[in-house]
């Protein structure tokens, strides 16, 4: 009785996922499992100040129906992130997540093929799966995508897009190079295809300067993703999509028969948050905290490990994702760890065909510091079983 | 390039009813074209009031990520409207028309043969066109289905849904009678037919007593949908879905990989205020509003039009649907009528084939009195160049 796409839902590791984060959400496991930010870190008393600011404007149409595209002044701020670009660009949406399924909604045709990373992001493999794309992926370096792969897929497959997360990728960490990037770019315009560009954690940027996005590089061809979820609060729902103008009227278009348009009332505050410099003062707060919780979870690793492990120390985002070499199957060490309080999320999920993994993936932002140096000891206590 | 759907879009009637809503956004235009709620009324120093209280809670977790289905206090509390029903069976989405893209993305597929009432609420039309839907209709009739084309579909087509709005219909304000939705029910059971059931207006009901709904009549084949959109405020972006505990597990799949999650914090809100009572209060007042609108609109157009026009006198609800007798296109009424200065929906938008009509549907809850005065006698002005 169901669509072909329900049935695909019941077919991702959805459930798998959601065991992973029913079992976390225990309070005496310890979870490095999922991707949350620090609750206790919100700036809550700013979110008050503002939505009593905009109660004291009084504003009858602040709680009106309004457009599909979001809030005109957020729109600009955002759209000063990029260069020359106008709030014509931009759309803001439900999340990031709503983003990716306007994109698949507007551009995806069954068993179109795309690229991924691999290892790519669990929740956008997932929808790409519902909307039964052909995935296809390329290995995923240190330094960016694995260009040789890039170009057979970009030159044999006519892909709708390839999917990307170059700024400390999830699961990995891992950052493109800018040489990477812009051979990226080179081959994308070659062979005429979009760059699906997922970029949530730039602005969590513990070392070096800001990147040059794909946005930059090459405007025409990339749809590019951001989102207030790890700056702000993941309840404000505001991802936005810049885009060329005629790709952002597609999108708007299914994002009104999807849901009409958003709330506008986080939308304002994180516009006055931008103009006013708040967001920014947040930010580097934010950054100084995790900066600290990261280096405590690569000390505690390198301390408790040692050579037994193996991971590239990440210069910003959420994840630190160790090969455990001991251990060939990181599920079998999953399941050691649970016993022992602590979680993680096996390195399988994140492969487009699952296949299994010595690597796991490990966040350090929802966990406090000695948290952290306890998972870590849990870990290796469960760890030493595979030697 | 892009998708079969994001074509779709682009051949339905969306632009020009965009067309008409700018058209009507002119301040110098008195428009009856939205299904706009009176933002004069939005309960605003209550929003504000509970806002705060939500903040003094001082919860870190209001603003982290949380699950797909909603808050429960708010599924809780909605729980309590319908017979014999939990949580389990209730969902929030972002506004209603989310619920209806969720229901369509987890039932139908391309050709999936769908019924709908003739003429029907112009969004649904339009997103079940773009899911590419069989759409059959069924004439409405001032007491409800029209029974023998609606058993002729069920035993010949096997639809997937009967599209709904058995209250206060969009666009007629039609409401179907207790014995047409028993007959309605006994043949959805008979043919094993799942029931749409759209219910936006039941809480605007300015005479007779609460209805009995599909939900409760056949509650085991009926998804049914309401909204806070028309009672607190259409920015809250808060919808429901009302089903089996299976259909509402399936449907919590897809809201997942679609957007996640809704924020939180109207959904407290909305809790909160149905808790204390003042969602209560603040429908009743409403109530009043608004049925002073719709009697002054029906008292201006007997008192202009008088035997020119038919139409029902909707019991609730914000639309009139009038037959303007003496213009067989009202296509070309709205034309006049804009020169005049005041605007409507010509009714050909509403119907599944777009064919040609003498009937317009005039909102009364976005205008004031002596707006709805002036409004009906310019649309006089214009309708006499017809006699």
């Amino acid at each position: 009785m169901q669509s072909k796409f329900a049935k695909r839902v019941a077919t991702t590791s959805r459930s798998f996922t959601r065991t992973i984060l029913d079992l976390t959400a225990q309070s005496d496991i310890i979870s490095f499992a999922g991707g949350l930010p620090d609750a206790s870190l919100f700036p809550k008393a700013l979110f008050k100040n503002y939505a009593n600011a905009l109660f004291e404007k009084d504003d009858n149409l602040l709680f009106q129906y309004s457009n599909a595209s979001g809030v005109e002044a957020l729109k600009i701020e955002i759209a000063k992130q990029y260069d020359e670009t106008t709030s014509k660009e931009i759309m803001l949406t439900n999340g990031s997540q709503q983003a990716l399924d306007l994109v698949c909604k507007t551009f995806l045709d069954e068993k179109n093929c795309i690229i991924v990373e691999d290892p790519s992001y669990l929740a956008a493999l997932n929808l790409f799966h519902m909307y039964d794309a052909d995935i296809k992926t390329i290995p995923l370096h240190q330094d960016g995508a694995d260009l040789t792969s890039l170009e057979e897929l970009f030159s044999t497959c006519k892909p709708k897009f390839f999917y990307t997360i170059p700024v400390f990728q999830n699961p990995t960490g891992y950052e493109y190079t800018l040489e990477n990037k812009q051979e990226v770019a080179r081959l994308a315009k070659k062979y005429d295809v979009i760059l699906l560009e997922d970029s949530p954690y730039e602005a969590l940027r513990y070392e070096g300067a800001k990147s040059t996005s794909f946005a930059t590089l090459l405007p025409e061809l990339t749809i590019s993703l951001g989102t207030f979820s790890k700056t702000l609060a993941p309840d404000f729902r505001i991802g936005w999509i810049k885009a060329p103008h005629n790709i952002i009227e597609a999108l708007i278009g299914s994002k009104e028969s999807t849901d009409l348009q958003n709330s506008k009332f986080f939308q304002h505050i994180a516009a006055m948050m931008i103009q006013n410099g708040d967001l920014k003062r947040h930010t580097q707060a934010l950054i100084a905290h995790y900066k600290v919780k990261r280096d405590t979870m690569i000390q505690e690793l390198e301390e408790n490990f040692g050579e037994s492990i193996s991971f590239v120390k990440p210069k910003g985002g959420m994840f630190i994702w160790v090969n455990f070499k001991n251990c060939k199957d990181s599920m079998q060490l999953f399941e050691s760890a649970i016993q022992k309080g602590v979680a993680f999320v096996p390195g399988s999920v994140f492969f487009a065909d699952k296949r299994v993994s010595s690597f796991g993936r490990l966040n350090y932002t929802n966990s406090n510091l000695a948290q952290i140096k306890m998972g870590i000891e849990k870990l290796y206590d469960a760890y030493a079983g595979f030697n």
